[in-house]
Order: structure tokens, then C-alpha cells, then sequence
């Protein structure tokens, strides 16, 4: 697809391996040639595992079987394919599901409820599920410990960079790690994008405690960003949590912990870094943009402000164009529906105040601002000046490369 | 700025002079260079006046002007600049909208009440009235019956043509005629765009039944039309009635009188002709495209639906692309959080069905199929499957030449 990401990383972190945790890729073939497209991860004992999934009233298949399975609360196998998202593929879509859960249970002798799957890649296509019992039977004897950041790329997409991050947290019981793997490109180019995430750790935690851990994780960083306002067929985010830390044995985080606290902040801060990158890769990215929205009612209310200028097409294409055009920025608010006064309003550009009371700032130098807007990275806030609501999202701006990649990708 | 749109009509419709309106245009220099910018509208006696406006919480001056003057029912004069858009622009907005009222006051000896206004243009700029005194006078003494096009002419901003409609409807006290002007390019560019319509008719007609009329006309036309989801500061439809019709004086057109259902028919037939212009002029347009949503579970639904469609920027880039995408259709039918069932899902690019029970037609030809999407107007439907609510929007596709006017303009 061409040009990689201005945001693309020069090194990746090291990811250390995890005990009980392998991994191993292959080139399925199943659209792309000359790359791996084939992830099996295999946990030797049952990890814990919890996940959010795609509102889309059209999930994929895979997502329907995620759902259901979770219930159960462990997982043996993960198998993540790119090329295909097996979505709206109708009966044939259960039936692709269902061969190649035969073919993960065949490969890593566990039970149907224990393997998870997710799709990535052309809706609407068949996926056919054949090749896959012979390359899984073949990685699950080759899955090692370690490997994440190949896992990473083989389940990229439009992505132009694979996406991983990592942290140590210690608890009273010894050191734990946490290695995520991600992509998306499109916050959602649903024809071959999609978002998704993978979060694994050898901490021993509960069900109910990894699960309440990774929703509020994903309400403020996944959930937080956005490339095109597009959602999904297939998002999901799992996290697996095996516990077996090299340190002391099983460290066991109970919602009720203190260990627990330090584990959702590293867990939040993983989320947010993928997050980053995804946005960082987004279609057709020149500039990575958080839009701060302040003094709103309500948190919510300015979730939905911040949602209204981040999706905004002249908002993003004014980014584009370098372009510290806060009048897009006040129609933004204004088409929000949200409670807001336009004669309180103010709007500063980084550091730069721009707008103040409803009208123009008096005092702003539009050739300091025009020097900031040439940042790669830049920030935007509006205060509403109503309340105390808050919220922050990330974007991305809209380019004529975005409308290339995407006017041209099916055909 | 430079392209004009394919859909530019070669040759404009002939608007009959309208008895007691009386217009004139001129070039006030507001922003534009050797151009007209200001449009005055006299009534020589008072007409019926109604109107809507944008929902933005952030609207114009002018904008709040109208509404409060919309009380009184009576016109004598309408002013509209292009250039500046008198939005967000405090205090300052207010004194240039009632030093633009005094001024028309003045030239046409109306009261303050019997002024109505409307800008288009920049944000956040304020806009200058000194000029509007002497243009105005000498306007109001050279305005003549006729010259609709040049009135059309004169409140373009991003517009590539001006935009007019017309239509006659035999009443039993004789024929009336419905003249109508559009601008609008952006759906909602509000940097430099917005959507204005002013609609003449010298029917007689009280100011309920026209307000009825207008709003029935405006739901299913004006707000039926979307170019880039972004809502306007400044978005004004004004419907003025005199009834000076030529043929046997004053044609009272009441709610109940049969005579109304022919005059409520050929209005919204101009709204949606106008609409449909907007649509057309849709800023870097290459495909008219008309989104029907079937079998939803209520109209409202389906409009939710047929919007979440017109709205992607997925969609939006796969018809620039002449893709048949109906994957992201899916996606955007998903995303929609409306009542459907993916199985039940059919899919339509014009003739050509291309999905049906929520997986891909298998006698669907992708040859026939591509060889439709080169067509410059477009039809893509989409049955729910659920029940009988429907709802059509019509939108264009989103190319480069899109971000590349957006991406550009203010600096």
C-alpha cells in the first residue's frame, strides 16, 4: 500500500517472553502473498480471559463465537487470521468458525470453549477454513515463548507498522508482565481494517477482576480514538492472564488487592500505547491530533463534543492543511447537540488561546499558530464553559492519501 | 477555486419576474474580488414569511435574528451577503446584523421588524456593515422584478453554479408561481459554505399554512441531503408569499383548501430540485448518489440508517472509487445502533443485488456490477428485513479533490 507512517516506530520494545505462553505465525495464503497472515497462541495451562467486543448490530462470526465462549473464563488457544474477516458470510461463516475451532482443539488437544478466535480483512467474503488444520497442527509443535512482535505483524492489515507495547508491575508477590499486541489503521476500514488487540499476562487474576481491569482500560483508551468514525464488523480486545509469573509462583490479583490497582494502571497504560498507535497508523496520517474537551456538564456530554470535532471531516482536513481553523472547531460543537454556549466558548490550539468568549481572541497571533499547526503532533482544546465534564480523543487528520487508499483498495 | 462539478447544468431554467419583488445584487467587496457579494430583496407590500435554520447550537447572528423576527410573519426586505458568515462572532455579530437592519430600514422604509438577514461565509471574522448603508440605498432605488439567477449568482461561496428552480400551480383563483434560490456546496463547509434557500411565490397564503408547507417540504428535501455530515452555523430556508399572483388578484391558499396540496406538491419539487443542486455541488464531487433504506423497522430508523451509509467515509470513498464495497455498507447499516438482524440484510447497487440474507448474492455479477458504478448518479438500497420503515437521503462521494479544497482554504 505504500508509504509506511510518519509516527512509524525506528525500534520496537523488547517483549519478554512469557512462561506458558507460545506463540507461532505462518503464511496461510489466504489473501496476501509473501507474508504471515496465521496466528496460533497457545497456553499450556488454562489462562484466564476476558474481552470487549464491536456495538456493530453486523458482528463477524468470530465475534459471536468470542462472546458466547467467554461465559467459560478460559482459554487454551487463540487463533487470529488477517486477509479475510469472515464477516457477513452468513451460515458459511459458523461453518468457517466452527473447522477451524476443530483444527485448533485437534492442534493443541484442549476444548472447544477454550480456543478464541478473531478475523481481520474483506467482508463478505467466504473464508475457507481448509489449509488451516495442517498450519495449525504444524505451529502448535513450533509455538515458543517470545515472538510478539512477529504475532503483531502477522495480523496486520492496512497497518504500516506492527503495534506492541509492554510493562512490569511489581505486586506483593513478585514481579508480573504484561505484553500487548494490536493493529488498526482505519479506526476502522471494516473492508480490511478492523481494530484488534491481544493483552497477555502471567499475573493470576480472577475473571471478575480481569474483566472490570480491561472495560475501564478500554472505555478511556481504545474506545477513545477514532481515524474516520467508522466501526467494525469485528473490533475485539482480549486480555489472558495465565498466572504463571517467574517469580514465586501464582500472584494472585483480587478486585479487592492493592496489587490490583498498580496492575489496572500498567494494564491502561498498555491499552493507551496501542491505542496511540493505531491512531499513529491511521490512513493516510500526517498528524496525530488530542482533542481535549473541558468545562462541558457533563463527562459524557463531552465525550460527545470531542467525538463531534475529532469525526469531523473539515475539522480533520483543516489539520491536514495545517490549518488552525477554529471555526470548523465551533460548527463541530454546534452540530453536536450538546448543551453548550456559544458566547462561552473558548479554544486554544496547543498553547495558543485562539478563540475566547465567543468570538475571535483579541490577542492571538495568527503566525504563532501557524508555526504550531506545522507540529506532527498537536493538541486542541475547547472549553465549554458550563461545567466540569472532561473528556479527551484521539484522531488523526483526513488527507488525500486516506481517500486514495480507500478509493482504490477492493477493486 | 478552480474545478467545476460534472453536474453543472449548461443551461439555467427561466424564473418568471414575480409581481412586488423586486431584487437587486452588487459588489461590496466583502471578501470576494469581482464578484457580487450582497443581495437585496424589497417587497413592495409586506409578504407571509416562514422559515427553518440550522439546529447548531453555535448559530449565526443572523440566524438568531430570524427566528425572533419570524413572529411577526411579515416581510419587506431580505438581505443576504456571501464572503463572511457573521457566526461566532459576539457582540460585534450583533451590532453588524442590526447596523445591516437599520440600513435596509433606510433604503426601503420598512420597519425593523420586516427585515430579514442571512450570511455566508467565513467564521469567527467579523463582519463590516459600513459598507451596507450606500450599497443598499442605491440597491433598493435599481431593484427590478426578475433576475433570480443573478440573485443566485451573488450568494455562492464554495458553489461551482448558481442554483434556481421554478414552478407554476393552477389554483381555482388562478396560476401561481414558486421561484426558489439555493446555495450550498459543503452540506455544510462552514468555513466558506452553508446551505441558504430563499423561496418567492405571489400566492396568497397565512403564515400557519405556509409554515406547515415549508417544513413538510424542508424534512424530506433539505434535510434530506448530506455532503460531509458537518452542520452548518448558519444553515436558512426563508419561504415568502405576496400574494400579487397576476391572474384574478390574491390567490388565498388556507390549510384546508384543496388548492394547498398543488402548492405544498410543486414546493417541495423545488426544495428537492434545490437539494438535489446542493448535492451535486457538493464540494470535489464526482457521483450523485441515492441511498434508500428499506424494511426498517420505522422511517425514523431507516433514516438513521440510510444517513450512518451516506455519512461513511468508507462508503463515501469506495463510490469515488466506482466500488461496488458493500461490505462497508454492512459496516455502516452495523455501526447505525438501529433494530437489524445481519441475516436478513439485501443489498442493491442500483438493479444489481449484490448481498441478500446477510451473505454475498452468489448470481451477483461483479462485471454488471462494476460496469453500474462507473454511472455519474448512483442508487445504492438497502432492505432491513424487519418491517415497513423507509427513508431515502441523497449524498456524494468524498475524493481528493474534497480534502483538497478543504485542506487548503483559509490560509
Amino acid at each position: 500500500m505504500g508509504k509506511v507512517s510518519p509516527f512509524a516506530p525506528s525500534v520496537y520494545p523488547d517483549l519478554p517472553a512469557l512462561a506458558g505462553v507460545r506463540l507461532a505465525t505462518a503464511e496461510a495464503g489466504i489473501r496476501y502473498r509473501g507474508r504471515t497472515d496465521l496466528l496460533l497462541v497457545v497456553f499450556d495451562e488454562a489462562a484466564t480471559v476476558a474481552g470487549t467486543f464491536t456495538k456493530s448490530r453486523c458482528a463477524s462470526a468470530p465475534v459471536d463465537w468470542d462472546r458466547e465462549k467467554l461465559a467459560g473464563g478460559k482459554a487454551r488457544a487463540l487463533v487470529v487470521n488477517s486477509g479475510n474477516a469472515n464477516a457477513f458470510t452468513g451460515m458459511k461463516g459458523r461453518q468457517a468458525v466452527e473447522a477451524t475451532v476443530a483444527a485448533a482443539v485437534a492442534a493443541t488437544a484442549c476444548e472447544e470453549d477454550e480456543v478464541f478466535l478473531a478475523s481481520t480483512g474483506v467482508i463478505g467474503e467466504p473464508l475457507d477454513p481448509a489449509p488451516f488444520a495442517a498450519h495449525l497442527a504444524l505451529l502448535a509443535t513450533k509455538a515458543e515463548p517470545g515472538g510478539f512482535v512477529d504475532a503483531a505483524r502477522a495480523i496486520m492489515t492496512t497497518d504500516t507498522f506492527p503495534k506492541v507495547a509492554t510493562r512490569r508491575v511489581v505486586t506483593d508477590g513478585g514481579e508480573v508482565v504484561i505484553n500487548g499486541i494490536a493493529k488498526g489503521s482505519g479506526m476502522i476500514a471494516p473492508d480490511m481494517a478492523t481494530m484488534l488487540a491481544f493483552i497477555f499476562t502471567d499475573a493470576a487474576i480472577g475473571q471478575p477482576a480481569l474483566r472490570s481491569a480491561l472495560s475501564d482500560a478500554v472505555a478511556e483508551t481504545f474506545n477513545a480514538i477514532t481515524v474516520d468514525s467508522d466501526t467494525s464488523t469485528s473490533d475485539t480486545v482480549l486480555a489472558f492472564a495465565n498466572g504463571k509469573s517467574a517469580e514465586g509462583g501464582a500472584t494472585v490479583l483480587d478486585a479487592d488487592a492493592d496489587a490490583l490497582a498498580a496492575f489496572r494502571a500498567a494494564l491502561s497504560e498498555i491499552c493507551r500505547d496501542l491505542a496511540h498507535q493505531i491512531v499513529r497508523d491511521g490512513e493516510g496520517v500526517s498528524k496525530f491530533v488530542e482533542v481535549q474537551v473541558t468545562g462541558a456538564e457533563t463527562d459524557a456530554s463531552a465525550r460527545r463534543v470531542a467525538l463531534s470535532i475529532a469525526n469531523s471531516p473539515l475539522v480533520k482536513t483543516a489539520f491536514a492543511g495545517a490549518d488552525a481553523n477554529w471555526g470548523r472547531v465551533v460548527m463541530a460543537v454546534g452540530k453536536a447537540g450538546e448543551p453548550a454556549d456559544r458566547d462561552r466558548l473558548a479554544i486554544w490550539f496547543g498553547p495558543h488561546r485562539v478563540a475566547v468568549e465567543g468570538m475571535r481572541d483579541p490577542d492571538y497571533s495568527e503566525d504563532a499558530v501557524s508555526a504550531y499547526m506545522q507540529n506532527a503532533e498537536l493538541m486542541l482544546r475547547v472549553d465549554i464553559g458550563l461545567g466540569r465534564g472532561q473528556a479527551t480523543i484521539w484522531t488523526c487528520d483526513l488527507t488525500a492519501d486516506y481517500v486514495a487508499i480507500n478509493a482504490d483498495y477492493r477493486s
